[in-house]
């Protein structure tokens, strides 16, 4: 039995279209049904279902966008940072694997090299470096908590998106936005995402941090024209001349914008498509909301 | 009716005994008799008691001493800034004057100045300064999620003492341990540092954050050289050679050590005894354990 916490966000409901596909026995659970917050529940419920596997959907993005988080800071910290160390210590004492799903959002830019970052990169886009959005600062420190944990999973996910219209979906934003910021990113096709999470356990890979985002990066721009050539052939689209302009009238805390290394993922033997790849497939068969 | 979370700490302690000395209508809350972490229980608990001041001096700071909070990072992390903002959000909602007891262990030596650390200037011991305990981090941010509180008076405490030996007192900590760091500090008075801090309230000064400390700063020395003076004229005292001899031998994370300026205090009219003074009145009323 695996048991899935979180499901009714975005990538909870894509690990429950997986599992449901696969056929894995699998119980989701909503915090309102058992409190995972509190230890002797989350204990409890591992006991009686006899959970074999864990997977950590949970935590505070902050509606409609992180800028959201600023203003529930208590709360931003206890999802993301505080919940991942209660599960770690549960799942530790009942000797239970887990995976967690964590955010390339730590990380700004590139390497100083001009690669991509990689699993073992001090976080860049943090507390520690003074430059970040409260929901970096707190998901930053949630693999602070989970240094050294035994049997877990760190998965990053990085601007998710798939072929499903919804206010999650970064092709979506896209969409709706007035207008855009140009940058660069490497981002994670949802259902490639959920995918590659659970085959690390499936497989039994060496646990630790992985990096799950489809291969390369792409601008802003880039996945426009992207939109453009494959959905909307007649849209334009709108961008701020600078980020000092989108901070001034958009935003009211920084932004993550990285590149990423997926090639320990890759080494794995666990594949992701490349990037512009994964784009025009979700657009082939959008569906509006 | 004052409701007193965290009673039977130190400082909670302190604050039972000033509020019997002075007949104040108190009830004091252990998180077993009501789980204050919780919005709705906290609130329940406000509107029952009709409060009308609250006081927290619950927190995680590690036993024996912060090294532990190297350890459980999620409960620091709870304890220390998360619930502040869950308190936060309810006194807030109830329009309820409370008070919430911070810590000076958020800076690190003196101003560039030369003076003694205000209370706005920003703390440099904290993650965002990435050199920090994770205690004080979580301190930090515990600020953090306060600014900008209603009704809220932050009371800053820096290495509290008293007259009666225990494992918490900094007098008793100098007495027990084998070797000394040489360090200079702002320090508290405890039962001075409560009586400060319930009169801030009483005497409806400007809601806002407090260096609640003795005047003045004393070296690790000096302090030592006092109890020689008024309490153990035939003990001696060793100390470490060097920050880094504590650390390499002593310590697992870096000690804040800092002094702290408390005119914004004296200004609102309310006293606090010079540090030596502090010191040597503690000693001739000691108390051994």
């Amino acid at each position: 039995m695996v048991i899935l916490l979180g499901a009714s966000g975005y990538v909870g409901n894509a690990f429950q279209q997986l599992f449901q596909s696969k056929g894995v026995d699998y119980q989701s659970v909503a915090r309102s049904d058992v409190n995972y917050y509190d230890r002797s529940a989350l204990l409890g419920l591992i006991r009686e279902t006899k959970a074999t596997f864990l997977v950590n959907t949970a935590g505070y993005t902050g509606k409609p966008n992180v800028d959201a988080c600023e203003l529930d800071k208590a709360e931003t910290l206890l999802g993301n940072a505080v919940l991942p160390g209660i599960i770690r210590e549960v799942c530790e004492d009942e000797g239970l694997s887990w995976g967690h799903v964590s955010s390339g959002c730590i990380y700004s830019g590139r390497r100083e090299d001009g690669a991509g970052f990689k699993e073992d990169d001090t976080p860049n886009f943090s507390f520690r470096t003074n430059h970040c959005s409260f929901y970096s600062g707190t998901k930053a420190l949630g693999e602070e908590v989970l240094e050294g944990a035994e049997n877990c999973y760190i998965w990053r996910l990085r601007i998710p998106f798939d072929h499903v219209d919804s206010p999650r979906n970064y092709l979506s934003k896209l969409l709706n936005y007035r207008r855009l910021l140009e940058a660069e990113n490497s981002i994670s096709q949802l259902e490639e995402f959920v995918a590659a999470c659970f085959t690390t356990w499936e497989k039994s890979v060496e646990p630790g941090i992985y990096n799950v985002t489809n291969t390369g990066s792409v601008t802003t721009r880039q996945v426009a024209d992207l939109i453009k050539e494959h959905l909307c052939p007649d849209r334009s689209f709108d961008f701020f001349d600078s980020e000092d302009e989108f901070m001034a009238v958009a935003a009211k805390t920084p932004r993550s914008n990285c590149v990423m290394d997926n090639s320990k993922l890759l080494s794995a033997g666990i594949l992701m498509s490349d990037v512009e790849e994964a784009i025009i497939s979700s657009l082939r068969k959008w569906e509006w909301a």
